[in-house]
């Protein structure tokens, strides 16, 4: 099971919640158990499990990435975004939640979040469920 | 195959050896080859594999990662404890390591690491096994 | 469907892109779907996917890790070695990608690169491929 689904990003960086998203495939895959891997396809951009209750908890993850990878550091990369690609294999580029009675086996608070870094950006990212 | 596993961390930010429970695990299966994934349901914690022989590396890890991210820092989280949820997206909620032979492929110096950003607390931890 | 390859690195920090190398496993593997896992046995070396094009974007990733972990701070670790112990568990040590079609089903720009972090050494890595 292997479905590709595309997110339209609105600022250079920003975490958007894309949990239902991902339910909604495993739940149309009639998995019942098994392994959900979400993968980005893209180098500025990365994927995190974190709070999916408090938006603040996602203000601060950005806020403080931006700090600790400042956007302007003498890097060589002529294109301008190297803190974007940094910041991407920093998060990484997949998450992997066991699946059980055909639903993702998240915790309580936690939620699905694509990281856009480089942005306001067309995206899109895959989601591969593994039956076993 | 699907187990949970309660952990008691003690201190607030804390990183124990989980491996000879996720080696159990994998042997009790009786699962000859294919991945083992370890996944964290929580928002405060994370999982990484690292030295598993001078206890002073995982020390070190936690010190550093708590100068880099600093427990406060202007966050706009009421909850107090953003710098744990930042941790906790910079090391991941999950790891995969092959099964070969009924054993994790580790290497010789690599242990599993339940990573403690917010404690004490109960935690807990599942280990799925996809055959293959 | 594992397979062990080995690696010199050359420097004390870099970034090797081994992406032919692994899609050449996954097309000898002639598995036409499922999921890639490269795996790291080290605890002083990582893996992650980021720009395959402009290697000033490796150089950049490699510059910047240096600067937020530094090499000397005070760590408890005797072998002098903790800040690529601590960089390993930051970029992690396996990705995952989904497999279509036999290939790796990797973005337009996205490389697999393998991260060394206290080198120059003798270094391994595993790909293990779920076909599902």
């Amino acid at each position: 099971m292997l479905k590709e689904i595309t997110i339209q990003t609105n600022t250079q960086t920003q975490i958007l919640d894309i949990t239902a998203q991902v339910q909604k495939v495993v739940e149309e895959s009639g998995i019942m158990r098994g392994l959900c891997c979400v993968f980005i396809p893209h180098t500025t951009a990365g994927v995190t499990i974190n709070e999916n209750a408090d938006p603040s908890v996602k203000q601060d993850i950005v806020m403080e990435l931006n700090k600790v990878i400042p956007f302007n550091d003498n890097y060589s990369h002529l294109e301008g975004n190297s803190a974007a690609h940094i910041k991407a294999s920093i998060i990484g580029s997949s998450v992997n939640i066991p699946v059980k009675n055909n639903n993702l086996l998240l915790g309580t608070w936690q939620g699905i979040c694509f990281c856009e870094f480089d942005g306001p950006r067309n995206r899109k990212y895959f989601v591969k469920i593994i039956e076993n």
